[in-house]
């Protein structure tokens, strides 16, 4: 092998990595949106056979052979081939310390799982999922303690979904968010509290529809390559690679605003994945760098953007024209106030801005008690319930809407929620750095998203997985982290929207 | 090797072979029902690099090293493992010929026709789709001259959708239909129109959806399994086993009656793939044995039970509740005498049942003389209207109501078409063998499919791929295969009719 032929040989495993995964999102894809209810033995069929064969396709003899050669010539290397060997090497070292069986063992699991979640959250029947829970917990906590032995095994989890981040770092990230988000929560409570009636009522699907794929071209997507879908549980999904990206949304009757915020949520991710370098295609640099940079990316454009005046005030007529009767008589502040009011509430998908931060807290404070064995599966519910009633002083009616609300567990997301809290911080900083040079509120305030996205793709989309999440915070913004950012950026709000 | 594992890896090959026909039908699927119209392109990526690795997979010296030794060690196989090694060392057979890069380029070439056909017949636009269906004709007819250098290739493509069949019997069944076709065309002309205004007019397509939906279930899908999407053109597919299973249609406001019989079409298609032993999933004796078997199934169900006075009767009270203005004043017999109409027109899927074959026959025509240069594809749209003017008596206004009208030729099936009006003889063959044990008649009456289902499933479905076209026809009549008895049986549809 000399290295010109390595350097195909490189590009071809990502190629055939990329038809697997395409293979494989798309028939989870499928499972969520169009599959008929009795087909998911037949998708884990599938599933473990890929799964199987892409473990032996990216950690067999062969590609070791080939990214270790790769390595020990890396001075000769672009730097996009060197990330790719950096980061592929990375999968091999945590994917030969797992044995093969359990790897496959592993994939099935999901997938049942993930059906398993969406009939026990139908019937709120939590010891439905529960065995399943279980098992995924447990897989994780032993993948984690193979692949890092040395370490914590939550520690291993968050760092995964965000490179460098660990327990102590949550720690003290989620103590600060506390120390000024619980004065804050109360101070709007004593404001008295804003109406949210124009957002409440009868919203017909169809027109719900028709909006969500109006918001896709108004935000910037690319609708040829980005599609729109309905799921239980909003996601955003690649096929194969950039080129297809796929949205979902769930349309609620009684709630406008639902579908239209996690239209933009997912629009924000698909956003950033569309953005990368075409040339990164079918390689594992396309698509986004951490979990985190995706979430500030989502709830950029969920929030920062779209529960701002300017925005509100440019969607407001398009709700005029689509639910007259429902609108009729109020204004667009009406609907700014609405989609900003700060209440606590039983599902994170559906809080508001300020208290969104103790649900992800809720999350993470249970996730690092399971891991740790300091709390059981079957505990869990009842933990859920005592969590939201003390940070958020709310009764849990049923699991349906309290344990299993979400589908993350079910696909073996443990170490995820973090990065819903630290995205949405590094949004407030971006947006921060961005008004030096682009006038934000008058882009918005006119539906024109081009300047804005200008700005994301030339800092953050382009680079896809090339940079890692640090490197895009270093080069964006010039200056260190810094949570009160955001904590500034939600007090001006509340400010705003509740006058004190 | 020892004849165990032989076995074993007989199952995991066609296991594995199962995943990658999943994951392409899969995207086939997906492109057709539900991918953004930019997408292509990438799907195209994926199925090139699936097609390979199928390719390497089922043709590849260790596969075909184990089919060679199970084939000398056929006497100690059960028929069910002699089967597949027969057909599997067929398809071997056969792609041994094929070099592996045309094959490769074929596959690639099938997929972007597919998304170029859609474009052209919604624009009529037939230059834009002439290039890729010349390079189709092109590789299919050097295909099947490589395959079987000793054959002509339309009489071998012919043969691959139906074993046995060659141009010297589809001229001869053609023949005879033509003899009685032609006679009773007339007389229904003669006899004077009968009206067919209760199935035209304006009807909601959510409430058709809600009808084809009931529809499924009626003629006795198990929906668990069964899907229903909506494309340009209605099809069946499997997803990886009969497990999964996939129907679609297409509904037309002005026209009742077009999603109505396409549904139970592919409905029908779907009972037969859906009906195979479950012991045969994940094999490739899995789904139906031929393509006119495939069909007799089909039109079993779209017409020969679908369009009876039974049925007829049985379904105008559900038409009736659903489309309450627009049946007004009409009667079950009104619109028994609508969907049986005979009338020449323009496009396959919506002709009746004694036209039907004509619009097959001209395709079998222009077919024949592209595959021997007798016609080019650029000359192929005036051939066409001629056909239609020469046969049917009617002019063609433009290509998407001509030439573009099928999906076939898109993607590579030439040879398809006779087996539709092979298949739709058989079915007239199999209802008079059904109706010496089952009362056709009164089950339908009543909307009771089961008796038929279960005589269907014994003779025909549970077999798969295990038994033969010919052997299924041997076993289930009895008797030789004889046009007539479908001839017969459309001549005493129209004198019921049109009363002569």
């Amino acid at each position: 092998m000399n290295l010109t032929q390595a350097r195909e040989q490189l590009l071809a495993l990502q190629d055939r990595m990329s038809a697997y995964n395409h293979a494989l999102s798309l028939i989870s894809y499928d499972g969520e949106t169009t599959a008929p209810s009795g087909t998911a033995a037949n998708r884990a069929h599938t599933m473990g056979i890929f799964s199987d064969i892409l473990y032996t396709l990216s950690t067999g003899e062969e590609t070791v052979g080939l990214l270790e050669y790769l390595d020990e010539h890396r001075d000769e290397l672009s730097a996009k081939e060197r990330r790719m060997v950096y980061l592929l090497l990375k999968d091999i070292r945590f994917m030969q310390k797992i044995p093969k069986d359990e790897y496959v063992a592993y994939q099935r699991l999901v997938v049942e799982s993930q059906d398993v979640w969406t009939r026990a959250k139908n019937a709120s029947d939590f010891a439905a999922f529960a065995p399943y829970l279980e098992k995924i917990f447990a897989a994780q906590k032993r993948f984690a303690q193979l692949a890092a032995p040395e370490k914590d095994p939550y520690d291993y989890w968050l760092g995964e979904y965000e490179t460098g981040l660990d327990q102590a770092k949550c720690d003290a990230f989620f103590a600060r968010l506390r120390e000024r988000l619980v004065p804050l929560i109360r101070r709007c409570q004593e404001a008295g509290q804003v109406s949210d009636a124009c957002i409440k009522g009868d919203f017909d699907e169809a027109r719900q529809e028709k909006l969500a794929l109006w918001l896709m071209e108004v935000i910037g997507l690319d609708t040829a390559h980005v599609g729109l879908s309905t799921t239980e549980h909003p996601f955003t999904t690649s096929l194969g690679s950039h080129f297809d990206e796929r949205i979902t949304t769930h349309y609620y009757r009684e709630d406008l605003s639902y579908s239209l915020f996690s239209v933009i949520h997912e629009g924000g991710h698909a956003l950033y994945d569309t953005g990368s370098d075409d040339g990164l295609a079918y390689t594992v640099l396309d698509g986004g760098t951490s979990m985190g940079i995706h979430e500030s990316q989502s709830r950029f454009v969920e929030n920062i953007l779209g529960r701002s005046r300017a925005f509100c005030a440019f969607v407001f007529p398009k709700l005029r024209e689509l639910f007259p009767a429902e609108m009729d008589g109020y204004t667009w502040e009406d609907f700014y106030r609405a989609v900003n009011r700060v209440q606590p509430s039983l599902i994170r998908t559906e809080a508001d801005e300020v208290t969104y931060s103790l649900h992800v807290m809720i999350r993470y404070e249970l996730e690092k008690k399971l891991m740790h064995g300091e709390l059981t599966v079957r505990e869990l519910p009842a933990a859920w319930n005592r969590l939201y009633k003390e940070y958020l002083g709310i009764d849990v009616p049923d699991d349906k809407h309290g344990v299993l609300q979400d589908s993350h567990w079910s696909f073996g997301a443990i170490g995820y929620f973090p990065s819903y809290a630290l995205g949405s911080a590094y949004g407030a900083q971006f947006l921060r750095k961005m008004k030096e040079t682009v006038d934000v509120d008058a882009c918005i305030a006119r539906g024109d998203f081009a300047p804005v996205n200008a700005w994301n793709r030339e800092h953050i989309w382009r680079y896809g997985s090339l940079l890692t999440a640090q490197e895009v915070l270093d080069r964006a913004l010039g200056e260190p982290f810094n949570p009160d950012v955001y904590l500034d950026y939600l007090e001006n709000k509340c400010r705003d929207v509740y006058g004190f």
